[in-house]
C-alpha cells in the first residue's frame, strides 16, 4: 500500500504554520519514496468555534476516522481561558475527537540532542544520555469523568473513573515497549491517596508475570516530579493516568531543552493522531517563529505507524542534521535562527 | 505568654530521627529565649498502625486539639505501598490530621542558599535570586473527595470537588502574602478542562479587586510544571489546589538543591502543624543520615507562628551559619558530611 489518507487538522494559533512545514515534508517524502499522501482539511478548536459554533465539527470527525492517520496542528485561544464562564471551548474538540476516536495511549518519546544539550535548564551531566519514553492513558480519567457546576456556582466538582479495561491495553503497550529498551517500566500514580491509584497498581501488577523480563517499579507523582529533574536518568518507560501523564510530560520536556522539539503520538484500535507535545502559542501566531520541529517529528511517528520506517528514519536523520548545522528556530538559538518555513524548507531539501 | 504546649509527632522511618534534632533545638530555644515547651507525643502513621491498628488513634488527635502547634515528622511505609488491598494506611492518620484540624493552608517557602546553588540539577543562572512561596490547600479536593472501588474490583473513582468556601480563605491568605512580596500572584490550574479549576478562576477573580496592587495571573498546570524549571524567577506566590500543590511543590523542591532542606506550615483557623517537606525516606532510617534541616527549619515556622519572631530569626540565622560553613548532611556534600545529630548540635550550639 502506498496510497495513505490523511486527515490534516491545523487548529489554532502557531498550528497552520507548523503544519504547514509538516505538508512540505510529506510532499517531499511522497516523491522521494514513491508513495502518494492525500490530505483531507479540517477545522478543529477555536477556529472551528468561530466558523460553526462546534470546536469539533462532524465534518472533521468523519474525516478523520476515514482517516488513516490525522495530523493534528494545536488548539487553545487565550479569549477562552480568561472566561470561567465559556460554555464552548477549543479543548472540547480535541478531547471529543481523542475520545471518538478511541485513542487511548499517547505516546511521548524524549531524548537530547547533542547539540542543545546546553539549552537546557538542567545540567549537562544530569541529562546528558537520558532516553524516556511515556505512555499517558488519553481517553478516562478526570479528563472524561462526569463534570458538574451548581447553577449558583458555589460549587463544582470532576470525577476521576478508571475500569480495568481502561487500564490493561495501554499497560501492555507499555510492558512491550519496555521489551524493546532497557526493560524497565515505571508506573506513576498516587497510589497511597487514590483508590484510581490502587486499581492501576493492581492492574499493572496482575499483568507483570506476563512480561518477567521487564522490572515494574511504582512511585509517586509527588516525588516521580521531583526524581524526573534530578535523575532523569533513571526512566526508561513510564506509564501513568491521564492527569498525571498530562503534568508529568511537560514536565520532562525541559530534559530536551525545549518543548518545541517534541512530537507524540496517540493511537487506538483503528485510528491514530500525531501532534505536537507544545500547545497552540497564541503569542507567536504568525510571526514565522514557531518551531516546526516537533509536528516535523510527529510526521516521523506518522510515517513509522505507515510503516513507512525508512521515510521516517530519514526523516529524523533530516531534522538531527538541521539542528546538529544551527539550522533552527529563535528558541533555539537566539544569536542566530531561522524562520519557521526556513528550518522547515532546509529540513525538506535534506530528505 | 511564654508556655507553649506543643504536640509532638515523630511518625514513621526517619521522622522520630529528625524529630529528636528539632526538640533538642527547641530545648536551646527555651532557654535563651525565656519560654517554656511543654511536649506532648503521639502515636501517627504506620507506627500507630502497628501499635493500636489506627492510624490517628483518638488520644493522638486530642493531643493536636490542645496543642499551640503540632511538629510532625514523616509518614509512610513501603508494606502498605505495595499492597493495595491494605484498607487500613499510615497516609489516612495524616490526612484525616489535616481535616479534623482544618489545616486549609498549606505553606511552603522556597528559596536558594548562596553555598548549595551548585547542589542543584538547574543550573546556576537559572535558580540564583529564586524565591517563592506556594499555598496549596490542603483539606478538599481529591484527596477527600468520595472514593470507590467496586466490589469485584473492576472499576474505582475518585471525586474532587471544591466550593467557594474551600476556595475563598487560603485566596486571601494568598493575596496578603503578595502583598508583602513583590506583589504576584500565579493561580495553577486546568481551568480548560476541569469544573473545579475553573471555580477556583472565578473566585480569585472576584477576590482580586480587593487586593488591586497585586497582579494575579493563571497558568495550566502542564505548563507550570515546565515554567518552574524553565523559568522559577518568573514565580513570587503560587497558590493551587491540593492534587496539583503536591505534585508542583513537590517538583519545585529542587530549585533549592535538597527537599532535605524544605519546611513547610499547614494551617487552620484554630490550629497549626508543621512538617518537612520530605518523607518519611524508609531506607535512610536509623542510619542517621536523614537531613534535619526541613524539620528544624519548620520550627522556625512554628515559633514564627507563636510570635517569638527573634528566636525564629535566630534559628534560620544558625541553619545558614550550619550550611555556609558546610556543616551538613551527606545529602548536601558526600565528600565531608556529619550525621543528623552532629548537624542538630551544631546548629543547636550556635542558638
Ligand atoms: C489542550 C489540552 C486539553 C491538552 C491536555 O490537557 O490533554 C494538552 O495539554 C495536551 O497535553 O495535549
Ligand atoms: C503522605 C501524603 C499523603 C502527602 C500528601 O500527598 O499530601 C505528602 O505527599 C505531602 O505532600 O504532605
Amino acid at each position: 500500500n502506498n496510497y495513505f489518507k490523511i486527515a490534516v487538522l491545523p487548529g489554532d494559533g502557531i498550528g497552520p504554520e507548523i503544519i504547514s512545514e509538516s505538508i512540505k515534508i510529506l510532499d517531499v517524502i511522497a516523491e522521494a519514496f514513491q508513495c502518494k499522501f492525500h490530505f483531507d482539511y479540517g477545522l478543529i478548536g477555536a477556529e472551528a468555534i468561530f466558523k460553526t459554533g462546534n470546536p469539533l465539527p462532524e465534518e472533521t470527525l468523519k474525516i478523520c476516522k476515514e482517516s488513516d492517520a490525522v495530523l493534528f496542528g494545536a488548539i487553545g485561544d487565550p479569549v477562552f481561558d480568561n472566561n470561567p464562564e465559556a460554555k464552548v471551548r477549543p479543548e472540547q474538540g480535541l478531547l471529543k475527537l481523542r475520545k471518538e476516536l478511541g485513542l487511548f495511549a499517547n505516546i511521548r518519546p524524549l531524548k537530547t540532542y547533542a547539540s542543545l544539550i546546553d539549552k537546557s535548564p538542567l545540567k549537562r551531566e544530569i541529562i546528558e544520555g537520558a532516553d524516556i519514553q511515556i505512555f499517558r492513558e488519553l481517553v478516562s480519567g478526570i479528563y472524561f469523568g462526569e463534570k458538574f457546576t451548581d447553577p449558583e456556582g458555589e460549587y463544582a466538582y470532576d470525577i476521576c473513573k478508571y475500569s480495568r479495561e481502561d487500564i490493561i491495553p495501554i499497560a501492555h503497550m507499555a510492558f512491550q515497549e519496555a521489551q524493546k529498551r532497557k526493560k524497565k517500566l515505571t508506573l506513576i500514580d498516587k497510589a497511597n491517596v487514590l483508590d484510581t491509584s490502587r486499581l492501576w497498581r493492581k492492574t499493572c501488577q496482575e499483568i507483570a508475570p506476563e512480561y518477567p523480563d521487564v522490572e515494574l517499579d511504582y512511585m509517586f507523582v509527588d516525588n516521580a516530579a521531583m526524581q524526573l529533574i534530578l535523575n532523569p536518568k533513571h526512566f526508561d518507560v513510564i506509564l501513568t493516568e491521564n492527569m498525571f501523564g498530562d503534568i508529568i510530560s511537560d514536565e520532562a520536556s525541559v530534559i530536551g531543552g525545549s518543548i518545541g522539539l517534541l512530537p507524540s503520538a496517540s493511537v487506538g484500535e483503528k485510528n491514530a493522531l500525531f501532534e505536537p507535545i507544545h500547545g497552540s502559542y497564541p503569542q507567536a501566531k504568525g510571526k514565522g517563529i514557531a518551531n516546526p520541529v516537533a509536528s516535523i517529528l510527529s510526521v516521523a511517528m506518522m510515517l513509522d505507524h505507515l510503516n513507512l520506517h525508512a521515510a521516517a528514519d530519514k526523516l529524523r536523520q533530516s531534522v538531527e542534521h538541521a539542528i546538529e548545522n544551527k539550522y533552527v528556530t529563535i528558541d533555539l538559538n537566539t544569536k542566530q535562527y531561522y524562520s519557521t518555513s526556513e528550518v522547515g524548507s532546509f529540513i525538506a531539501d535534506h530528505i
